[in-house]
């Protein structure tokens, strides 16, 4: 495993070619993913310059001591005014005249501060520089994924065992993410869903006051951050027995699921690895029951580039991403099953990184 | 206490005001935090079009049911493309021709993609129009910081009992965290802050690895998140003894915050506030240990308006504010006090919210 400098050193090489690929002299990054990301820097409230010589990295005395320690190889300067004011001297002293910013992450009210503080500068909107860096993991993201991965399923193993019927999803979703942080997660990636019955056909439900009752279908869709970097997973309990009807459709979802990864690999187009799972919901009737994308890419966010959905006819896998494949079937007022992985794209194919199990005989509670 | 619709609708008759008062048509919220204060509506990915008759939601398929019971009052639409296209047949269709929008929440590149679907119409930028109705917390929102408070202080309770020696910080966090999810929050305001001795002395500590011994020193600054809504405090407790140089701080950073929770009330300058506390803690010899301001407001976001610092020497306190008093003392390498309480600003003074104990002698474990 490399270390953390000679990483940051590779992020920095990429990003230089980028700089001069895109014909501006420096790149001003203030998203703290982005700066997080090109630094290893992981503390707020601060920018980064790129290009034109050494990194600089512009942060304030609550930082000061941690920004040393984790950014040896850069110019730190420790403001003591605002962030915008700060920036001027260094972009002038690096004789920068062209400064790209990231129009995805600039607010219209910092470009036009910029832009005062910045005279003589000409600001340049490129887009998707980090961005684009970020969507290829590399090998200390696919490891950090790989140990929010362990963290999570840990933390699912402790889950199941304290899972009591008469539990409310609020209390579910607590015991997850609680035995998510027990296991060394700095917390969930995003908000867990617990659903039970109808609320498990809401996608995007919020845990309420339903409480889980024999013959219950129990969906829980959850991650861990670790050290900044995500996974997500969602897995179907069934609390005593399988409902008929819930039986025939996680084996649906599971089927459709497998066909999905099996069609992750470099040069796979994004849209027809959600058709695979696609066609088999459909085919079988449920087609207007599957109404969101198939999966999005994980690293630092929980939604990340590329996305996974029928729109998405151009892009194409690359090794390095990891992507979700999640289908699902939504039963509106009776339940709903989603099964979800995390999968890595390798030079050869593909490598599924999430292995808690998902069989139907084992999701009996 | 009035209907949620009656609340909103309140909100909407200032928002218009304000909406004639800029010399606009109508207002794009596209904030989440702005759209469910101004609507109700507590899904996401929806944006909210106010002006020129009823007020518009803009949503999608997972949220129209939501929608529909969240917000009566509102035109929705449910959307099949995206925002940013579903947006302008409802502009056209209401004959808005000047379109205010928030320049602070408002990225470059969404500003473009508006201008380019929006042909016709004028983007007018104008700053603070949500931002500045939230900074005076109505009823229905005092009462919600108010129970958020209520459900800090269960957990608080329940935590103490808890606290063990030989605890890490990251642990500490973990189950201060846990028993706000069980008392009712929806989660953490903020990554809870949980440092002993050296790492008090860090006013925006990560909790690490660091034990709970005897004769340490514990600071907590924690919040809990209901309803959409945040409370924020700090305490510092003791494992067994005071340290007698940690009693004189404390009991100083305590007059500090009592001296300035008495400036609070309808008409004070922010800074003056502040100087209330920093006044009696630079006159001991502390002025350079306290250098972060001394309190903020609070409401859907951890950090609002007003900011309370040396340097806010203009605005001034109004009721229905609801703002952090939190001096500190931070002896790097050493120690920190921290004292945060959350204090509702009335027509004729103050109201401090929040009850938990922090008198020395009732802060040793």
């Amino acid at each position: 495993m490399p270390r953390m400098t000679e990483i940051v050193a590779d992020r920095g090489a990429r990003l230089r070619r980028e700089i001069r690929r895109r014909r501006i002299h420096g790149l001003l990054v203030t998203d703290p993913l982005d700066v997080g990301y090109l630094a290893g820097f992981t503390g707020e409230d601060s920018w980064l310059l790129a290009g034109a010589g050494k990194g600089c990295l512009i942060t304030d005395f609550r930082y000061a001591e941690q920004a040393e320690a984790e950014c040896p190889d850069f110019t730190l300067v420790v403001r003591r005014a605002g962030l915008v004011e700060a920036i001027a001297p260094v972009v002038r002293r690096k004789g920068i005249k062209r400064l790209g910013f990231d129009p995805d992450t600039t607010t219209v009210s910092l470009l036009s501060r910029l832009r005062k503080s910045l005279k003589g500068v000409r600001l340049v909107p490129v887009q998707r520089i980090v961005g684009g860096l970020r969507t290829i993991k590399d090998r200390a993201e696919q490891q950090a994924i790989r140990h929010a991965v362990g963290v999570a399923e840990e933390a699912w193993a402790a889950f199941r065992k304290n899972v009591r019927r008469g539990m409310t999803e609020g209390r579910l979703a607590a015991e997850l993410d609680h035995q998510m942080r027990l296991a060394g997660a700095d917390g969930p990636a995003f908000p867990t869903i617990v659903g039970v019955d109808a609320s498990a056909s809401k996608p995007h439900h919020h845990p309420g006051a339903k409480r889980l009752r024999r013959g219950s279908v129990l969906l829980v869709d959850f991650g861990a951050k670790v050290g900044g970097y995500v996974c997500d997973l969602t897995r179907v309990l069934f609390a005593g027995r399988i409902p008929s009807h819930a039986r025939k459709v996680y084996s649906l979802v599971y089927e459709a699921q497998a066909a999905a990864i099996a069609r992750v690999g470099p040069g796979a187009v994004l849209s027809e690895v959600d058709a695979a799972a696609r066609r088999i919901i459909a085919d079988a009737g449920f087609g207007e029951q599957f109404q969101h994308g198939l999966g999005h890419g994980i690293g630092r966010q929980v939604h990340e580039a590329p996305s996974m959905g029928p729109r998405d006819v151009k892009g194409r896998l690359e090794p390095g991403m990891i992507v979700t494949v999640e289908p699902g079937i939504y039963l509106r007022g009776r339940f709903g099953v989603r099964i979800e992985d995390d999968v890595l794209v390798t030079a050869k194919g593909h490598e599924v990184l999430t292995h808690v199990e998902k069989d139907l005989e084992m999701m009996v509670l």
